[in-house]
């Protein structure tokens, strides 16, 4: 008999690379596999990639019109779709998808939605921090191309009450900013689920390769602590037509731990009976903000965009 | 001969522990002693731990002005503190030294200061995140009192161009809170200074002791790898009097990686010869500031101290 205080199943589905001639219904066909995995675990939530049904586009140079016509969705669900969510609300299991949004009025964003027990959309994110550039390198093996074909995310930093706990959501690159979490953890996040595509070779400096692993569980571990919440982040990762990106799904307590992380660069499912009390520990104590915070110091971080010069010395 | 391209010289000072019996005096000649190792490896800027002159005195219950007579200092450099000062100045070496400040007009803060290399104070800080409580707490083995024997700093999180870098300080439980780093970074940081007293045991939950060391390497590599920032740490550490504080002082490079680590709860000098150009190039790419944050999507950081109910979720 477990003695978890406030057990709660999280369940994070990393997919292996999807190529280019792979058809949504082939992704689809994978990510109703990997529900049925989550069910048969006990989880309630199941986190799936960014840009979960289609190779990682943004590393192609190709016009707007080209990207929308192939890699984005009108509707969620659409015809492809929507046996995942009729399978989900027959399980009763919620969800994170990540894919590239294509709005009534023509609008691009890189969104990840948040289903109930119903498979009801509840909540949208669109991602805000957008890496990489807008033009083409010439010179680069690939392109890092999400500012050219996504508009920053105009709906901010969102909690929801769904599925038994507060859930907040960001995609990717989100999860190496601090502010991400910490606006989250200021709506009392539970836990915070994520998808990510990251590329093994840095284009713009020869960064060592062992140091995008580290620097992506490194940001899940801080930020988790540092705000007392759960972080689950579902790669979509190994060798997509030749470009590799990596694995190292994981799930991460409160205290900054690792709790389950993944060992392929293939479909895996996996699964952490994640106490949920763990974080309001944290968030009762050392990060208790209200105690502790001293928002009259952070002003900078709201009143500078780019880095500047030093403030004044003299004492305020 | 280096290949490092901008190679610093940044000495850590560990301490172990300082007993209640133990003179400023005889504090003094071990800070020299570091001092003298750190000139012998070829350091710029040497870090002191938090409140190093004295025995980490928030642990006792006792009226303000008790003290304020045992353990603060009304002048810095004060007469036990000056041949510190004045070796400094001979070696061309600058510090930072965490020490208990009462004011002339008998504020107390919880401060340290930095040298030039004349071993001139051109910065100080005031610790602004101050944990603890301010009650007895009659039941606990001991207490942690600096909301009581402290006042909030009030001069913000500032850096300071000096010793060829540009600096920035903080304390000890600032090191666990992202936007310390952060509003330091925004003012282009290069290296982040701290001292700390981090006792081993909490005195307000079961916390697994082990979990205390890996929140405090965590705390400092995820911060300095997210602002693309050096953070030089140093302990006070050990059993003092009976009461037992964590070492692990450590240097840390903008890429999140330990470069030098102490071995020992004693005094113990730690040693890198960074090279700030790592730096740089982090600030330049993947925490280009200027490029990706989104501040308007950060206000809550400021507009709120506790957390809180969720936002809205209607579309902005």
């Amino acid at each position: 008999m477990s003695t978890l205080k406030r057990p709660y199943g999280i369940a994070v589905a990393q997919l292996g690379p999807i190529h280019l001639a792979d058809s949504r219904a082939a992704v689809v066909k994978r990510l109703i596999e990997l529900l049925r995995e989550s069910k048969s675990r006990g989880a309630k939530f199941v986190v799936f990639p960014e840009l979960a049904l289609t190779t990682f586009f943004p590393r192609y140079w190709m016009t707007e019109e080209e990207a929308v016509e192939r890699f984005f969705e009108r509707s969620m669900p659409g015809p492809e779709t929507k046996p995942l969510f009729d399978l989900a609300a027959e399980f009763g299991i919620g969800f994170y998808l990540g894919y590239a949004e294509l709005t009534p009025d023509g609008r691009r964003f890189n969104t990840a939605i948040l289903t109930d027990e119903k498979a009801k959309i509840v909540g949208r994110y669109r991602k805000i921090h957008l890496p990489g550039h807008s033009h083409h390198i010439e010179t680069a093996p690939f392109q890092h191309l999400e500012k050219k074909f996504f508009e920053v995310g105009n709906e901010g930093f969102k909690v929801w009450d769904a599925l038994g706990a507060r859930i907040g959501m960001c995609i990717c690159n989100d999860r190496r900013w601090a502010e991400t979490y910490r606006v989250m953890g200021l709506q009392s996040a539970e836990i915070v689920a994520l998808g990510y595509n990251t590329p093994s070779w840095n284009i713009h400096w020869n960064e060592p390769p062992h140091l995008r692993m580290f620097h992506h569980l490194l940001s899940l571990q801080g930020n988790a602590y540092q705000n007392g919440i759960w972080v689950a982040a579902a790669a979509k990762c190994g060798k997509e037509d030749g470009f590799h990106m990596i694995g190292g799904s994981a799930i991460v307590a409160p205290t900054g731990e690792i709790t389950a992380q993944a060992q392929s660069e293939e479909d895996e499912l996996i699964f952490t009976s994640a106490d949920l009390s763990i974080g309001e520990t944290f968030r009762e104590h050392v990060f208790n903000f209200a105690k502790h915070r001293r928002p009259e110091h952070y002003k900078l971080i709201v009143e500078r965009t780019g880095a500047g010069a030093p403030l004044g010395t003299a004492p305020d």
